[in-house]
């Protein structure tokens, strides 16, 4: 899936703006360039320093291109480890064309997705996760997401696995040793210590398992079903989220028959906000579709809105419903609708009783709101940032990633039999076996272990020019 | 219309990409994100040489926002003339707002559109011309277009009108003299050389206003209308000529009757095809309203290519026609469609006498053609760009701007104004009013002479980040 030789794209996004970028990677990389540059300085450019800038004309033959702008990397100092070019042109999509072409020309390759951050994985200066979370932060839209991204290209989460391989592979070299002088029924590796060892990391992968919850939700947006009886304002919330008429209103109740989803960003989180179908038997058939997808989106969201108008409802509905859905992930929020049409000081029956029964079931929040007041809709939103404030469950190491979790989990099985074959009092070319499968899970995170299949999936998801 | 201070901008088209580009310029830019800035070698951003680059992290206080490369371009030895830097950062939007914003707080200004270009006419780095043919160069979709921008960009015309405004200058400051001396009757200025001057600038313009007519249509593409009956194929012909279906063909005569247009580049030249309701009489309203607008833009074209079907028109329509559309700057093509409905060999009557009679018209060229064959299109297409091979009037120098335009047909007036003063022998002073107007105009184009609305005016279009 590597291209030979020197590989070239444009790095910046498509569109005439005042400068684009062309890379060029590879060992040709700088002669390429040079043979078609005149430095306005006179200067020859294969001659430069790394990291250094130069103005000038370029030219296919001697028909002038572009003045242009010329960055060095010379190997090793650069992204992807070998000689890197960097040709900052005028941002109109005839030059970067030319300038491509001109290249392709001279045999440059164009390069396939990713293939730079492949470069740069396979010449050792960034390790798998890395190389993920530079394709997660070009395409992060949230604070949150950010974060956990940059912290993952900085490195954070890589040292824990290592950590975690190298703890393991300390145990499987003592293992090794005793099965050489397995003539001699010595027990090197102390299987206390093991044991002990295992449980550590038990408890660390699990953690890393649990974060993914939280990390995939931060990466693709917080999913959040608003659901309730038809008529109860679902998508006049949904609208006053977006601060757009998105989904049709109407006092008809089924107004909504297909979901409707968007993206809010709130306080940094990003919430994907999602308008169903009021829940109903219905005879009309669009609208029966309709609610079973709703109660599809429920089963894959986050977070439940369930909302409701007290005139429209009773409490056996609000409780049933809710505890029809309710499950360990799932984060359930309960909204009245429609309080600007109570009385102020109207304290009920069904206040006090929805408030004590309430207490039986697993609700995050209560709160009362009108869709037309934005005062009371920001405290549904404060109400949703707070279920996920201080909800990282591992501290800085987040997993956002499903192949990683796939990795992990896998891991965990190994390990698991570890630990049982421990206490089976396995011998020492036994749970060897196990151990280094656990190692070569954990080692294909951050693609200590790693194949062509496994990087032609990765790369092949990012764009073209990274 | 300029911001104090330092500003900033996104440089590259907006999108996610692999690298986006944020510059700022202004004293106190490379302060500003050295403050901001941690380089991983540990040196610090500001005390490097210019025209170097800088791998690190960008901090708001103490969050990370990106691993980035910074270049630096220390004044004067950069595009604005100011000191620069330019942030490759990963080309996440949100990235890119992040960065942007932490540096509005830092105290930097947004950038208008243009400004970077406007701080490098103002800091005499370029002068008028290169500053629109940078935006010239962001625009065009061709290799003439391109060529011409990029020409004008590195300055080719600047010096045509820098030489012309020299010996203006001189022969100004000999009649300036003549009137210090005006009591001893003196004529330091030579009115023979003033007068042979004089004609030497007025061809000189003339050809650069001539220029403008194919300037201006490389520019913005050639406009090329297809007119002639209904029915004789021209929106098959638009379809063969763009490569697509892009207009509505039926046997039904009167089937076109909006006017489409789209853009082809034929051999680096951009041609705007005009498919146009065939020209009859006709009831149908909206057909009516069709025709008209078909005879519009024949009068706005600089090609006319008339289509006809034998069968179905006479000599003395199509020379009628032609008569009819005739002016001096259009290139009228006649072209012949459907030929692969007639036998081989045929040359009958229609074939002699055409060929004759056309001879009284200015005809560029006469072509036959069918639609359905390629080959036939693409002799239509190499006559086409025939038309404007060596047609540039001036050699090098192609004015494209209507600006310049409309500066140099009054610096003529002015000229013309010179030579009838010198032909009735007026006085140095009143010759010197003439002079000075001519001398304005001539400046205006280069910037020599300027103000701040004419400045508003040209940067106002410029794309912001430029």
């Amino acid at each position: 899936m590597l291209n030979e030789g020197t590989i070239i794209a444009k790095g910046t996004a498509s569109g005439s703006a005042a400068i684009s970028i062309i890379r060029l990677s590879g060992i040709d990389s700088i002669d390429m360039v040079s043979n078609c540059f005149k430095a306005e300085s006179g200067k020859i450019l294969a001659k430069q320093k790394s990291h250094t800038v130069h103005f000038g004309t370029l030219y296919d033959k001697k028909r002038a291109i572009d003045e242009v702008l010329i960055s060095l990397f010379i190997a090793p100092k650069s992204y992807t480890g070998e000689n890197v070019v960097e040709i900052s042109c005028h941002g109109s999509i005839y030059i970067q064309q030319e300038i491509f072409q001109l290249f392709i020309r001279h045999g440059a390759n164009p390069a396939k997705p990713g293939e730079f951050t492949l470069r740069a994985f396979l010449n050792k200066k960034i390790d798998l996760i890395q190389a993920e979370a530079v394709a997660d932060l070009i395409a992060c839209e949230s604070e949150a997401a950010h974060q956990v991204a940059l912290d993952q290209m900085r490195g954070g989460y890589t040292q824990q696995i290592a950590l975690m391989r190298q703890k393991l592979i300390d145990f499987a070299s003592l293992i090794t040793l005793e099965l050489d002088f397995s003539d001699e029924d010595l027990a090197f590796a102390d299987r206390k210590s093991l044991d002990l060892l295992i449980d550590e990391l038990t408890e660390k992968i699990k953690s890393l398992i649990d974060s993914f919850q939280y990390g995939s939700a931060v990466k693709q947006g917080i999913p959040a079903v608003i659901t309730g009886k038809p008529n109860a304002g679902k998508s006049s919330l949904l609208n006053t989220l977006l601060n757009e008429d998105r989904a049709i209103v109407s006092e008809i109740p089924g107004t909504t028959r297909d979901t409707i989803e968007d993206i809010v960003n709130i306080e940094g989180l990003q919430f994907r906000f999602i308008d169903t179908a009021g829940l109903r038997e219905t005879n009309d058939n669009i609208e029966y579709i309709g609610v079973e997808k709703a109660k599809e989106k429920v089963k894959k969201a986050r977070i439940l809105i369930y909302m409701f108008d007290r005139n429209d409802v009773t409490i056996e509905e609000i409780l049933m419903t809710i505890k029809d859905f309710e499950r360990d992930s799932l984060i359930t929020i309960l909204v009245e609708n429609k309080i600007d049409l109570r009385k102020n000081s109207e304290v009920s029956k069904f206040d006090i009783e929805l408030t004590k029964k309430i207490k039986n079931y697993s609700i995050a929040d209560f709160i009362k709101i009108s869709t037309f007041d934005n005062e009371s809709v920001n405290r549904l939103k404060r109400s949703l940032c707070n279920q996920f404030q201080g909800n990282n469950p591992t501290g800085d190491v987040i997993v956002t990633n499903v192949r990683h979790l796939h990795s992990l989990q896998k891991s965990l099985k190994s390990i698991k039999n570890i630990k049982n074959g421990l206490k089976d009092n396995l011998s020492g070319d036994l749970l060897s076996v196990d151990i280094n499968e656990a190692l070569n899970y954990l080692g294909e995170i951050s693609g200590e272990i790693t194949n062509d299949e496994l990087l032609g999936n990765i790369f092949s998801k990012f764009c073209i020019g990274k």
